[in-house]
């Protein structure tokens, strides 16, 4: 039996790299051949999270079809996110907690999506489904990508099934959620030591909203004056991506993760749709999105939204 | 708060309209305010169905967007063949059983998809997980599903799991699978006592395949011959489905449900695509399909395939 592939979106966040980890667990004592794999580096947070807990990472591929036939998406599912050459494997399985978009099978696949905070909280009650303990390890990895995702659960994405998901793998991963989630977000929230072309494509992922093309880059701070100290070569690399990607428009969300606030640099000539999705005025290219944290909750419908009857 | 409808698609067959009045049931009793609706008449295997466990019908609808902001969609998720203004509300869940395709949301949702043969196998796993229970009239529309879908377990497209749902469903229904499940699937196939017209929408669906638009009618019988002595009105009635709706490709598989096997009558300008599909030579329009009784599994996905790269 070939080997099935289980892999998150390019760029991975904690999220990503932890469920694939963590899905490939589950399936394999299963009793199914699979291997977690990923798409893009590390990031410090992940990195902080599979230190803490002592778990290698996934082993990073470049594509999937050339060693495998069949593969499993965890928390994504538009093509533009995931490996360059999924058109070319079948998409057996897919494990999700966003928007479907973009993704289209010729046969019939396990889907399992539920719009929660975390692909993490689906997977562990995939475990109680199937009547599979949990390792502390593995509690490790799917509480810290809950924290990930929710911001220590303040986000709006966070629901009630994500808050008890997350107290119940804390104790069984044996760390203090409050001062562990913390140190976690802290350590992912360095942007002194990144460069700009670093900040803006750690998190960074496309969607197609109607007729644009838009890429939403977000990156968390515990003060986003350290990033707008930067603001010109921000500007001048994003322009260098939106031409590189004919880009409509481009927004880096700045997350400010002890206010839960957010600085938006829009640019692209379909900026203005991001004056009228939140009410504000873009002053030198940028505008306080008071409250907003969640690209999937608070930007990525408003702007799909807006870019339906929006003419740039 | 807003009513919120459940419906399987257009040209409902009995999964359709049993797993809308299923889930629905499951939904009331979860707390949730909703309706099941249909899309289209009630065949006779289905008035059966109801007949036998005294169930009221669906109300029938022609469209949902006057009344309802939200919806659930069983047994299917493409658009074409949904009710006509799926695209002015939201989809809140999907619980099914096919490929996915043309279906797009900008919000997260539910959606539960699962390779099994029956939407009704899943809904049973569904009562399980929200630990509630079952009750006879429900378990006769379960198990009437997985009959009519899996033609009493024989289809391809059957999993152990159906079989497994099946039986301890029937147990709850108080039939006998086998006696029951064949009287079932005679009274949907008496294709005597119907039109052409109704022959051909009875179980109708319209895909996209690449660049073809393709529908694929279906038809349960005991004995072939009973259509195919009218195969001249038949392809009269194709063709003037072809002209009306723009289709490349109209392929009719008439199923013969005692011997397992099909004959598909194939019209249209991509009609040699059914030739390569399944190695067959087209004599009169028509083709014998050996031991292909599953549109899902056995057509769907090979011309899917075959018109990828085909040129008409």
């Amino acid at each position: 039996m070939d080997k099935v592939l289980i892999f998150g979106h390019r760029n991975p966040d904690t999220d990503s790299i932890c469920s694939a980890l963590v899905y490939a667990d589950l399936k394999t004592k299963l009793g199914a051949s699979v291997e977690p794999v990923r798409l893009g580096e590390l990031n410090a947070e992940t990195r902080f999270v599979l230190d803490h807990f002592g778990v290698q990472p996934p082993r990073l591929v470049d594509g999937v079809s050339a060693e495998a036939k069949q593969v499993i998406l965890v928390d994504h599912n538009e093509r533009q996110q995931s490996a360059p050459d999924i058109e070319q494997v079948q998409v057996a399985e897919v494990i999700d907690h966003h928007r479907i978009a973009n993704f289209e099978t010729s046969q019939p696949l396990y889907y399992r999506a539920e719009p929660v905070g975390c692909t993490a909280t689906i997977l562990n009650k995939l475990y109680k489904e199937h009547g599979v303990s949990v390792s502390k390890e593995m509690a490790g990895l799917m509480v810290s990508s809950i924290i990930s995702d929710t911001l220590l659960l303040k986000s709006p994405t966070c629901t009630e099934q994500d808050v008890a998901a997350a107290r119940e793998l804390a104790a069984i991963a044996g760390i203090d959620l409050d001062s562990y989630g913390l140190a976690m977000l802290k350590a992912g929230a360095n942007v002194r030591d990144k460069s700009v072309e670093e900040l803006l494509t750690l998190d960074a992922k496309e969607f197609q909203m109607g007729a644009y093309k838009v890429e939403i880059a977000q990156v968390n701070t515990v003060d986003p004056n350290d990033v707008l100290e930067r603001q010109a070569d921000v500007e001048a690399a994003i322009q260098r991506t939106i031409d590189a990607k004919g880009l409509d428009l481009f927004v880096f969300v700045i997350t400010d993760i002890l206010n839960n606030d957010s600085v938006a640099i829009a640019l692209g000539r379909a900026a203005k749709a991001v004056e009228i999705a939140y009410g504000v005025t873009l002053d030198r290219n940028r505008a306080v999105l008071k409250g907003v944290v969640s690209r999937k909750k608070q930007v990525v419908p408003v702007l799909t939204d807006t870019l339906a009857n929006y003419t740039a």
